[in-house]
């Protein structure tokens, strides 16, 4: 068992370790005759590439995705498509000296244990550089979730909370909102602050973490199954997968559990001659399926647990150990995640629009 | 698509309506040669069924399970194990009234939009009454847990908090402490404040929710795969198919994201010969696997969306409508959710250990 | 692992054992909203069950399907659809002597070997009575096949040879013209001298094979996937489930092997505006896609296994004994193995047309 | 939908078109620390790839693969390994007479229909080209099966028929002996009328099919699950996938249907102390199970559909054509789809075997 393949309709299979030649996936299931943006690919992917800034790591990648199979003409053939992201700035000698020393809250202890043989030079399969195929693969689902019904499907994440700073930011924020910070927080001047706080972090040799927010606006009321594929179960299956979420939470806030019945619940009304809610508090889903209304949801990021501080650990002989680590790490990868979280929302909703 | 099945060794299949003759399951994959204790198997399906204090609705149903397969000579054969739990208790007509009309926050709305055709008696496939099957194979799968091991996992589940009254809970608290308390709350002074909320809730017509923590201990280090079948996705997909649950937070708290790295990463110690960490903030998950460490995570339940207390909505002809609900439903789902969350945290376990 | 459940869309999950008290199936992904016709599922039903003649087991079941989920107002809620068939007419004390004996050409060594504990009361699971959940979930199918397009799907089996008598039949024969036969050899003369046939085996305690062919008609142009979910692929799946069955070939005939190309290529033409072929010695499926031609194959039946005759076998202890069965057993099972195909084509073609 | 993967524990994902730069595959479920040997997998490709001698195609292909993921230091990681062959010998000028016109027997017409954009260089996804990356994953699995018992998993497979002519070929052949002969058909002197009859049709613009028989030997009594994963139904899902192939039969030869049960059934035995019998006519498998026994079976392959001589046909706008193919076609299959077998029946099995 290894488990590196989730959707049902749209299937993505991640592959390759961050420092062997690629990481890549396959994307199936992907509708034939559709024709892909590659320049909207290779933005998303530079959204979360490293080196995008000073709050990031400074491995420096281009991404540049290739596309090996499943295009003819620059159309889709409804074959699997496959991205491959070449591995280009490795330095696998800053990684010799984890080989045998384990990481406090980092997998590679549990790859030993559990695999008896582990990729030591930078994470393997648990480096957060896999993503890069999630993403581009996901950006290709965002593609065909803006143009598959006369309404869009639109996908828009943001940095809501760095650390103990919290930021107010208004439902209707865009993409390009959240790109004029370098933290993705579209609140400006608490973007500032927060910048700062990861600079000090990273000065330190600490790490920070926070809360993203996602909303996804166009689903069709119906999206999701009232069992065992509610859509809050199907979107969280796949925000879970990501390294550093450690919670989810749908709903205008995350308070809907100190609220009364009278005061959370949504009165139904009928909207432009369909079903619609007076308020949104539900985050856009009752009883698993959409409702039309925004979904949204927020996902609870730990701090990068690879830090340069001093850390009480063990080697691989059991023994007591002060891990110092060096290489470059990202201080907090709240910036970098949310194309991750919008890749992964596009092939979460992609996947359950397609059961019908 | 309908999607009435969940698990990949051991799978869960549900079926049945709230107002037909039974509810039920079958669980496929289950190993053979098992001695089951039914009564055990009774024992959650009574702390999960209506009726059993004045904190819950008055529908009452004695829910003894019947197993009409997979057993031989009191034994499991390693085939289909067969639930069905009678509906004994209809009173199909309390739902005449909602027979046309749109319940905010409930999903009889959706049904209508989605299949075109609903048994508007009691929810249907919505009603919580389902998750009777649900207990009936957590329950079991609980027995195997308990067993399979020379450290038997053990799960327990409490009511931690009830809309704003939180509890204080010490971490290795039972079951049998647990069930001192009708709302399932260890923490008895508080239980009683919260007891008080529930029947004024009631008594005003409206519903309460709250937050149940989990506590799952003895699951092996290593258990979860470390891409797209991480343990805390995995958890999370079983969870957040549960009717009111709204988020799920994994760890000691819900602050990690508000910890830095130096504060929040768990040093990882030699324990017994085997490997361990000094503090359990990550509760007992690292890069989507066990630590070895006891497994901890918290849901957050919406308030009861059916309500008896007057509010705007609209009939099936999209026509505003005020709403009185008659009927018996529970004020808050939480003391009666504590066995399903407990039986769904066995089955995800159990499926996630069958990997190897 | 067990591996009860078959289908991605349309799921089939059998359950039951032959000397439970019921035997039954659980339909999931059935759309909603179709009025089911009970007798045409209890017709189908009859055609299966034991007793029907002389030519079959003397067990004698009413076979009768109870639908305990899934129904509203006799349509379907797009939810489960749980048969139960009850089991009456169980002797298990026939099956005393063969509770430490392993009977040649029978599961029940292997259940043994591989479970450790086993019903050893009639098969338990490896009985054929299980197929009756099956044939109730195929008739279903079968209905909503007959009605999902302008141009009906219509699916029909008969029995082709018995032991080494071969038939004549033509393609176009009807579901009616093979119930005219006992043996559901729809060629009369030929019906006669397999029914002596069967007779003779049984009169000598000995069993026979044969072939059955099935004919599947409308089904829609480019149904099937052209990797790994071909047409011919899914349908093997399907019916190499079946207990006695050890071969398949698709085709109008079994010598497509000793073609040239030249002869056994089907030319492409328009037909009616669309496309078509000028012969369909395919059998309809070219590159694992229906061409809309109808669809054929037949397959090779094992003669049962369980006969009266004197047998060399050993018990549990592996020690060598002689085996006389007693007990009513099918000298020949592919006269009531003729609805159990068309149950599993109408599974098996439904569970691709929904991938669209 | 289009499904590209087989398999639920190790999981085979197929990508690649024929005139793409690379086909390939991923294998997904592979366990960690096996030691990999790569020129083991190059001569299974070696025995696949077109050009090696006068009776296949005259594409030239060195069919060196490429493993891009899951190794390290020579030893597998557990993790996804991806499997990359470039396609080097494209002449897709060849295939521009057929851009719209339909070849019999092919799907291309079928690809128009169901997908309205296709590949028409080569065939895309339905060429037999992208079996290159199944065998490679084949050859992988076949190495395992090799080594995870004592007594190791063998699979040989040999043409046994081509057109009508039969060969005489005792059980125990090896696969050198196979390849002593350019068809793969280890009787010797029947190989050189099979040549002769290749070459024949080739020098006619026509074509051959034939039958591959395989022998698995070392299965474990017990592997295959007695419900809807029968190790027949498994093995027959695998191989219908294959192309050409329109049957199969399990058993000591294809007259199964035409024993009496007194002569079929195979006698149970003790031997060296475990499960056995006395003759193995079942072909090594019953009620779905291994019986540890050896497995044996064959395929009906039809003749290659892509030939030279003219064929009616119609063209994309529907119109009566006649065609005449150029280009390089294999004039038979057979010797080159002996590893796909092989390669298939490898993943079959270990699938299996990795469920318990």
């Amino acid at each position: 068992m290894s488990a590196n393949s989730i959707g049902k309709n749209i299937v993505l299979t991640s592959f390759g370790e961050s420092h062997g030649p690629f990481v890549g996936a396959v994307l199936d299931g992907f509708p034939s005759g559709f024709t892909i943006d590659l320049n909207a690919i290779n933005r998303q992917l530079q959204r979360r590439r490293p080196g995008q800034s000073a709050l990031t790591t400074s491995r420096n990648e281009a991404d540049e995705v290739q596309i090996i199979s499943g295009l003819f003409e620059e159309k889709t053939l409804g074959t699997p498509i496959t991205f491959l992201i070449p591995n280009t700035d490795q330095k696998p000698a800053d990684y010799n000296a984890l080989k045998d020393i384990y990481r406090p809250g980092h997998a590679d202890a549990l790859w030993d244990l559990k695999m008896g043989h582990r990729d030591y030079r930078g994470g393997g399969r648990s480096s957060a550089r896999i993503t890069a195929g999630w993403v581009a693969a996901g950006a290709l689902a965002e593609q065909y979730l803006g143009k598959i019904n006369d309404k869009p499907i639109n996908i828009c994440a943001w940095v809501q909370q760095i650390h103990t700073i919290e930021s107010n930011i208004p439902n209707n924020v865009t993409r390009s909102n959240v790109d004029e910070s370098p933290v993705r927080c579209p609140d400006l001047q608490t973007s500032k602050k927060m910048e700062q706080a990861i600079l000090d972090a990273k000065e330190n040799g600490d790490s920070l973490g926070g809360i993203i927010r996602c909303r996804i606006s166009g689903v069709p009321a119906g999206t999701g199954e009232p069992v065992f594929r509610k859509l809050q179960a199907h979107i969280s299956q796949y925000m879970l997968n990501l390294n550093a979420v450690k919670g989810i939470y749908f709903g205008i806030d995350n308070r809907t559990h100190e609220r009364l019945g009278s005061e959370n619940n949504d009165s139904w009304k009928t909207k432009d001659g369909a079903l619609g809610t007076e308020s949104n508090r539900a985050g856009g889903i009752v009883g698993g399926m959409a409702t039309g209304e925004e979904i949204t949801f927020e996902l609870y990021f730990k701090p990068t647990s690879t830090i340069k501080k001093a850390q009480r650990t063990i080697n691989r002989e059991g023994e007591n150990v002060i891990l110092e680590v060096e290489g470059r790490h990202d201080p907090c990868v709240l910036p970098r995640a949310v194309p991750i979280v919008e890749s992964l929302a596009a092939l979460a909703i992609m996947d359950l629009l397609m059961d019908n």
